[in-house]
Order: structure tokens, then C-alpha cells, then sequence
């Protein structure tokens, strides 16, 4: 397997990002090819102490950053390591491409250079949810790659991601479930009533509308919704944890006896935020393109990069990318046949 | 002041409803019409020893369960305690309706019986969001009156919005703020860029996008969003927030040390999930209908009732349908003006 690195995406590159390839070339077998300005990469392999053979560079001068306009960007900037690597994968020089950069051009980078899969009508971005009851993640479909939908995007949304957790994480038979104001079938707004329909008849597990006070609860693996409210329960679930940790340790602050507490019950809470620590889990598969692209947060560290190339490896080794074409032909000779 | 309630809506009428309504006359001198199945009600006026004036019955035998559809319901139980009682209101036998039955029935009655303030295209539910760094309560409209909204819509909920939480709970100048995906001007959906252009040419104070990250934080006293948005953000941080202080509890229990620490812990983290509690807010007015309407919610005790009602007073005395009113036909005036 050959991993195309974005040397110059996110807020931490390239220090972290080659760091964060260091360190996962020390627990893979794969070769990482670093993708940016082949001097300042090399200066941090040599920081890193890196000596081995298995890490490479390709040289890419120019940069995306988190400013530009991602169609713009995309089209001028083509000695930028998104549009290199982004070619690469194209060309077959690459098994999976990773980036932390603009997640706007990385999409759009995604279908205008790979193309969408055949029968899919947006890409999208799918990010790890944490189910804070089995202490699992879930996947969200959309993350924010498309901020409309229709019925039919949400339908692919659901497809594109219950096979990526089967196929990538081994989870069998994932439980699909449709973002609503209600669990009632004739809840919603037209575009969610239709998405129901489409869902309910496919071959998918659907388990049908999902309240968002259930979505944290692991109501669902594949957790479905255009992108706005997938926007929305992605960093309200963000802002909501964190607010509440920071006035757990602030109560825990107010006098001595809350204080003698707090020390007994540091170890147990410290745990309980490592739960939702994003770092863990890696990137967010963009899905629908042809070619396997994980996006990571633009702040990752090292470790979120080591784990982003390491939990990525089975998106490609699997082939999802062809297993979701073969659906979408399926899908689509269904259809046909339905008149 | 004449407070006309719903005793027969909510899961928990007409008990706790009529126990309310008690615990309400002891603190206040208006008069609290209980509307309902008069024996029923009597019968619990008597179980809380009521020996009072104040409160007063007025008969009405048929009842709309949550089960029921909202536009049947309304045309076909006109003797339902939810539509004697906005009738009342209509007619000018009551200062405020409050009720904590179906949440569909009631707005669906409200626009039907007591009608739009002209100008207002869709009334909205508002409804209590806790900001959680300040401790003070936000409102956030829509809730879910409506699941899908138009630009003109949203400004709407600005201003009404605006209005209420300056009348009614003195916060002068409220900062409205539109949830969006990214804070950038340019962000969104078609609907949330038009909705920016009016909010920002309008006399609120209009503090921009805001993400939804950032509005347990207290971003903004207006929380400006569509009703399906309104209502993940509403479940979303109840199921979160309820999850987390579920997981610190289980933490606390895993070992002996910890456990120590709990008991130690306990009065502060009790405090602090108190802040919490909806309970304590009342109900959530329903906005741009021609009468002032609080909602409860459909779990409410006699707690949230008292409460529910005596902050409900000041949507009455401030009459502010009346400046929602004269505030639609000066935007009126504006726009046939700019032509």
C-alpha cells in the first residue's frame, strides 16, 4: 500500500504532519509518500531522526490554505500538494490520499479531479460521532460537504456510509438512521418524508427517523442528515462537552471540601473526556469520489495523523470505493427495471 | 390580569396542572381561570385544600391527547379545553392563555382561532436555551412551529424574538444571531445568505452567523434558526448534556476512591445540573399570533406550571403582540417605501 500525504494541510504542517508520518511508519509496513515543499519536509524527517526508506517526498511548491476560495484554489493552484497528491491517487502513483488542509477545496478537489462514483450525486464528508452510551463512534453523513440535500443524496448517504463501517470497521448489518423533528414516518420536512421512503425501501438496515436527543445515545451506526444539521450536531455535541467539562472542573473548584473531591475523582474524569478525545478516531472519509481521500481536522497533531494514515488504510485496502460503484450500478438497474 | 390555563393538557393533567395553579395563586393577586372537565378539576382544588377566589372553573368536556392531529383536532373538539380557552382569549375573557397540550394543536389553534399579527408570515414557538458560560437563559425561535423556513421568515423570528426577551425579561439591546454553518457572510444555504442580508439591514442587533459550537456559550440572546435546526439544537443538547452528567455519575461510581470523591463532589455537581433545569425557565411563548400563548412542556409539574404562568404574566402586561404589531407595520411602511 502507498499513502499520498498532504505535507502542507491544517494549522500544524508540515511540522506535525511528517512527525505524525514518523510515527506511524514505526507501526506500518505501507510506504508514505509526503506531498509539499520537498525542503522543509525533508528538514523535519531530519528533526524526526527518520532514517528508514519507507517514507518519501514529492515536491509541491505552491500551498491551499485555509483563506482560499476552494473552486479558485483548485483550479490555479496546481502545484499545491492537494492538487499533486489529489493526481497522484488519480494516476494510480498512490493507494489513499490524507489531508488536513481546506476541507472545502479537499472536497471539491476530490470531485473535480478523481470524479463523483458513477450514480452518485454529491460526495460527502463523513465524520466519527462518538455514541456516548457503548462508548463507540457512529459515522454522520453529511459532515458539511453539500449544505442542501435532496431525498436521493440522503438515500446515497446512508448507502455510502453503512458500507464503509461494514467493510472498514467490521460492523455488520449497521442500523441506518434518518436525522427528524420526530420518530414518526410522516414527520419532517419534504425533502426528510421523501428521504424516508427511499430509505425504508432500500436493502439498507434503516431503523427509521432518529430524534437528535437519541443521537448520542447510539440510536444508530450510520447517523444520516444533509449537511447543514449534520454541521449543527457535529459542534453542538462539541460546544455542549466541552462547556459541560469546563463547569464540572470549575464546581469541582468552588470550596475545600468540593476540592478534596475533585483530586479523588480526577483520574476517573480525565478517562471519561479521553472518550471523546476526536484524536483517537483519525480522519473522515470523503465518500462518492473514485479514490479513497481521508480528511483529518486542521488542528491535528501527530498522533491524529498517525492514526488518520493508519485507520485510513483499510478505506483503500477494501476497495469500498469499488464495492460502492457496484451498489450504485445495482441500484441503478433496479430503478431501471421499476420504470 | 386574567390567566386562562389549560388544565387538561400535558401528561400529567389535570393534577398537577390544578396543583400549579395553587401553588401560583400564593404568589400572586391575578385571577387564574382553569379551563377543563369541571368535576375533575374541582375535585383536585379540593385535594390541594384550595379555599380561595382567584382561581376559578370554567367547564369544557372534550380533550385533545398528543395523539391527536393537530388541524382535525382543532376543527372537530370545540369543546376541548385548549380551544374553549384560546376562544376566551379571542373574546377578550383572559389576558394569557398557558398550556402544556399537544405543541402542534396549540399553534396550529393559535393561528387559526386567535390569527396572525399581519405581517407575520409564520408565527414561531420560542423556547428557553441555556447559555452555559453566563448562566442566564438565551431563546431560541423556532422551535419546531415550522420545519422549514424562508428568509423573510427568520427576520421575522429575530425581531420577535428581540422584542420578547427585551420586554419581558428586560434585556435591553438582545444580540440576535443566525446559526449558520461557518460565521462568514458568505455561509449557508440560499435560505440563511438572504436571511444574513435582511438581519444585517435591519434595526436589530444582528451579531452575524453564529456556529453551533458556540451557542451553548452564549453567543447571542436570539438564537435565529429554522425549525427543524431549532429543534436538533434543543434535543441535541438536552441528549448531551443529560448523557455526560449520566457518564460523570458512572465515572464516580468505578472505583472506591472515587466514589469518596463523589459524596464529596455531590452538592456542587447537584447545583450545577439544577442550573439545568427547564423547570425553572416556565414555558415558551408562541410568537406572532394576535394573543399571548405559553406553551409548557408536555411533562410539566406543578413546578413548571407556577412557574409557567407567573412569567408568563409579563407577555400580557407588556403587551407586546401589540409592539410585534406596530413593529411589522413600520417594517411594512420601510419596505413599500424602498419600493
Amino acid at each position: 500500500m502507498r499513502i499520498l500525504l498532504d505535507g502542507m494541510g491544517g494549522d500544524n504542517a508540515p511540522q506535525e504532519i511528517v512527525k505524525g508520518a514518523v510515527l506511524a511508519a514505526e507501526q506500518i509496513e505501507d510506504e508514505i509518500v509526503i506531498i509539499g515543499r520537498e525542503a522543509a519536509i525533508r528538514k523535519e524527517l531530519k528533526r524526526n531522526k527518520y532514517k528508514g526508506e519507507r517514507i518519501t517526498v514529492v515536491d509541491a511548491q505552491e500551498e491551499i490554505t485555509m483563506h482560499d476560495s476552494p473552486v479558485k484554489a483548485i483550479r490555479e493552484k496546481k502545484d499545491s500538494s492537494l492538487v499533486v497528491g489529489l493526481n497522484m491517487l488519480k494516476e494510480g502513483q498512490g493507494d489513499l490520499f490524507v489531508s488536513a488542509g481546506n476541507t472545502g477545496a479537499l472536497i471539491v478537489g476530490a470531485r473535480l479531479l478523481l470524479g463523483r462514483i458513477r450514480g452518485i450525486d454529491r460526495p460527502a464528508l463523513a465524520s466519527i460521532y462518538p455514541d456516548m452510551v457503548n462508548m463507540q463512534p457512529c459515522l454522520l453523513v453529511d459532515a458539511g460537504a453539500s449544505a442542501e440535500s435532496k431525498a436521493q443524496n440522503l438515500l446515497e448517504y446512508g448507502l455510502m456510509g453503512s458500507i464503509y463501517i461494514e467493510k472498514v470497521w467490521g460492523r455488520k448489518n449497521p442500523r441506518v438512521g434518518l436525522v427528524n423533528l420526530g420518530t414518526e414516518e410522516s414527520k419532517g420536512t419534504s425533502v426528510t418524508k421523501d428521504a424516508y421512503q427511499r430509505l425504508s425501501a432500500s436493502q439498507l438496515n434503516f431503523v427509521g427517523n432518529v430524534e437528535a436527543r437519541e443521537i448520542p445515545r447510539g440510536a444508530c451506526d450510520v447517523i444520516v442528515c444533509d449537511g447543514f444539521v449534520g454541521n449543527v450536531v457535529l459542534k453542538l455535541t462539541e460546544g455542549v462537552s466541552l462547556t459541560i467539562f469546563k463547569l464540572v472542573k470549575n464546581a469541582l473548584m468552588e470550596n475545600l471540601k468540593s476540592k478534596i473531591g475533585g483530586v479523588l475523582v480526577k483520574g476517573q474524569l480525565g478517562k471519561l473526556k479521553n472518550e471523546f478525545d476526536y484524536e483517537e478516531y483519525g480522519g473522515a472519509p470523503v465518500l462518492g469520489v473514485n479514490g479513497p481521500v481521508m480528511k483529518m481536522h486542521g488542528s491535528s497533531t501527530a498522533t491524529a495523523v498517525k492514526n488518520a494514515i493508519i485507520r485510513g488504510i483499510p478505506y483503500a485496502r477494501e476497495d469500498v470505493v469499488s464495492i460502492i460503484r457496484d451498489e450504485m450500478l445495482a441500484l441503478d438497474v433496479i430503478e431501471e427495471e421499476l420504470g
